[in-house]
């Protein structure tokens, strides 16, 4: 049920882990096509991504065209709406960082080692580059 | 399936909007028991609080005691782990605030309010709070 807490708006929309996941794959490693996706080492099947990018296209957080070399291929990006979730997706990074013990790997520090240094800064540099990259 | 990405590490653990709710019950509506959270007015069902209050023990996010007053009533409260979930939780409400409209109303304040005017001040405040009030 819908409720007028603040949280919960955002909770509704991206409090599912698969979106925050395909939200990962297009900050973080550059994802872009529904194949690229589909191979995240999380396994997510196919009927449930096909879903996630339509709510998260509805939502307004990705847009979607086409590849204007393979004219049959989508082109997924972040809006301004999708990047200005860095902040959150950066908190759950640091969280898991402090909790998760030897867990992690380098891929830890690919995501978070400029944050650990220095996350103000890391945030900013990070949203220059989606803005340029996604945003034309 | 696992990965070892530090993102997936916690949305595992509280990738799901009822989870992040529960805490959002302890840090700002000050509930402790069962019957409170089931209250809350997004309409969580009684077997999912169950499950979610059985993960958030088992992952050390919150704790539970018996209530001295009332024998046969157990009082939930966050751990340090629980409470350093904050920065993820007032991030989700800042992205809401921006872009949930005109939808939200005077509890966007209560959470909000201070966290709009200085974030670490409020963040530092709220920290503050929740250990005296959930950490003996």
């Amino acid at each position: 049920m819908r409720s007028d807490c603040p949280l919960n708006f955002g909770l509704e929309i991206f409090g599912d882990k698969w979106t925050l996941l395909i939200i990962r794959d297009l900050i973080f490693f550059n994802k872009r096509y529904y194949n690229e996706f589909l191979n995240a080492e999380e396994g997510i099947s196919t009927n449930i991504l096909a879903d996630r990018l339509s709510l998260l296209e509805k939502q307004g957080i990705i847009s979607r065209k086409k590849d204007e070399n393979h004219k049959q291929k989508i082109i997924y990006r972040l809006t301004q709406k999708g990047i200005d979730l860095l902040p959150v997706i950066i908190e759950i990074g640091l969280w898991s960082d402090v909790y998760a013990g030897d867990l992690l790997n380098e891929k830890r520090d690919l995501i978070l080692g400029e944050a650990k240094k220095d996350k103000t800064k890391a945030l900013q540099s990070l949203r220059e580059r989606l803005i340029e990259e996604h945003l034309e």
